[in-house]
């Protein structure tokens, strides 16, 4: 089988790799049809993360369930199934708390189960893992399209609202202009957010915004973009996203929070030397989120997917193949593209 | 008036300063009867941190309302009342929140208002700061001592087990053996914790926490002690309460949060670098905390000391008069007393 390996900063290759077997009854093995390139990815692309040479990467699969070990009751061979960014159980006492991020028994995609972008991957707990499309929306590829970002960046800025406690008739302000920001802004309107203002520092993409809901932009993430959400917002949002995971995000995200209010954050934290807590101290706000266990919303949010009142399609700008891949982190690391799909 | 007065590191002086008058229609002015020294007070005693040379100090009131403002409303002279750390109006959108810290109109115990550790003090908004003990109660020495720490160390442990989401059956632990940590413990227990285990560096100051509620002490705050905790809570608590401000505190507590916990702090952030979130992200771990609003909590807390079901007077380990507040403040840095009681 082919899949795309890691060799190093700014090389991704395409090559052949043993295929996963199922090797235990909670098994299946998925052959992927769709993927995606993720902004976590570029960390290790850019050198900025280690990861080991020679590894697989992808974390985003969607594919047609090839086969099952015994134990599988949820999906069956010929079934169209996607999957979160990490596996999980189902069963553990993180699982049934709506926390599988923190699975005792689950893990990455990686090492023998594969990188989802690759052709084939393995589920080791498929029951508790993958998530079975219905099968009239099954070779739809539009609604697959729309359900392909539920492996990640969906869900995640879905946590993210959540998180800052969006509600509806609530104000919200989401810092950051990637796929989970925009995301971030579909959540908050999903969740009846009445002003939505997304701050970020691409013009086109906060058009994006507007288009998945946020009722107000601010370019930029300075002072003076700081000062015009508060002014928006009559002094701060008691909700706010960080959707970045940098220093400068988080602090004008804690910047325009109203006191006693909250700030979500899902961007795993990067190149940040430490918070400063005073800030977040003195107005009692509160920092809450994390790694979001996207199989958790997973349900909820496909169910509206597939009626039709979400759709997070439009955050991929790109499409490539497989051998597509390399050419598709450079889109994202030059910021051509605000994801990439890949066509497996 | 007689007041105290810092005059640098390590020099409180008992002075002679003007007494506060009242000059506004909101205003009270309050003999002092009873106050405190704060382990708050010991940074800038120690040169942690900066105080203009020739302020008053101290805030943490309790007395006979003198006088009173053609506006005031909710007392009278001849009441006794106490103050929270910090005054506010009552009215904002804060303090009817309940975030009476945030007030847009309040302010310290500073300035003209005076310091608590001195005869009189000034209520620039005396209807939404002062709060009156009935009658019956206004002259019972031993009841006073019991509500004092309503003033700041109870409602601070208060709102950092309520940051917490400490609640009925719950599992808690407590990082800090100070006079917040405990009355951590007395709170966590007054809002139904199972287990209570308090983590802390004294085996005097843990003995105290298990009179205070705690079912299990931990001593030290190393990765034993880590081990400890997380083994008497089967892999660490949902609700852990930050009751220092230090990093090791901090990080203490983010170690023995369960995953999907909150911890909830109150510890001024002191001497932090800053904080690494990564611990955090990983598992989903909520930090809710800040500066106390014990103006929010003083009633129902009131309640309870009257009616006896909660008693946090045994943090006063010493009690000095006016002119031994110097020493008050020797006790406290030499850890000699847990808090300092002052009659003045």
């Amino acid at each position: 089988m082919r899949a795309a390996v890691f060799h190093g900063p700014g090389d991704i290759r395409i090559e052949d790799r043993p295929k996963p077997e199922i090797e235990g009854p909670e098994h299946a093995v998925v052959r992927v049809t769709h993927t995606a390139i993720c902004g976590s990815d570029l960390w290790f692309y850019r050198g900025e993360s280690d990861r080991e040479q020679g590894s697989r990467v992808g974390h985003e699969p969607m594919g047609i369930v090839e086969a099952v070990g015994e134990d599988v009751v949820s999906v069956e061979p010929g079934d169209r199934v996607f999957a979160p960014f990490l596996q999980s159980c189902g069963a553990c006492e993180f699982c049934r708390k709506g926390l599988h991020t923190s699975c005792v028994n689950g893990g990455s995609w990686s090492g023998a189960d594969g990188g989802a972008q690759g052709e084939y991957v393995r589920a080791t707990h498929a029951d508790g893992t993958l998530v079975r499309v219905p099968d009239r929306y099954a070779d739809d590829e539009a609604v697959l399209r729309s359900i392909l970002p539920l492996t990640d960046v969906m869900g995640t800025g879905h946590h993210a609202a959540v998180s800052a406690g969006v509600g509806a008739g609530d104000d919200c302000i989401v810092v950051g202009d990637g796929a989970v920001g925009l995301c971030a802004v579909a959540a908050a309107r999903r969740l009846g957010a009445e002003r939505i203002v997304a701050m970020g520092h691409h013009e086109d993409r906060l058009s994006m915004a507007t288009a998945f809901g946020a009722t107000d932009t601010v370019a930029a993430r300075d002072e003076a973009a700081v000062e015009r959400a508060q002014k928006l917002t009559n002094g701060g949002a008691t909700h706010v996203v960080e959707a970045v995971g940098a220093a400068s995000a988080m602090e004008a995200a804690v910047e325009v929070c109203r006191p006693g209010g909250t700030v979500g954050y899902v961007g795993v934290p990067h190149g940040m030397d430490g918070l400063d807590l005073y800030p977040l101290f003195g107005d009692n706000i509160t920092l809450r989120g994390g790694v979001a266990p996207v199989r958790a919303y997973a349900d909820e949010l496909l169910a509206d997917v597939l009626q039709g009142t979400l759709d997070p399609a439009p955050v991929f700008t790109e499409t490539v193949s497989l051998d597509g891949v390399p050419e598709g982190y450079r889109m994202m690391d030059e910021r051509e593209a605000v994801k990439v799909l890949v066509e497996v």
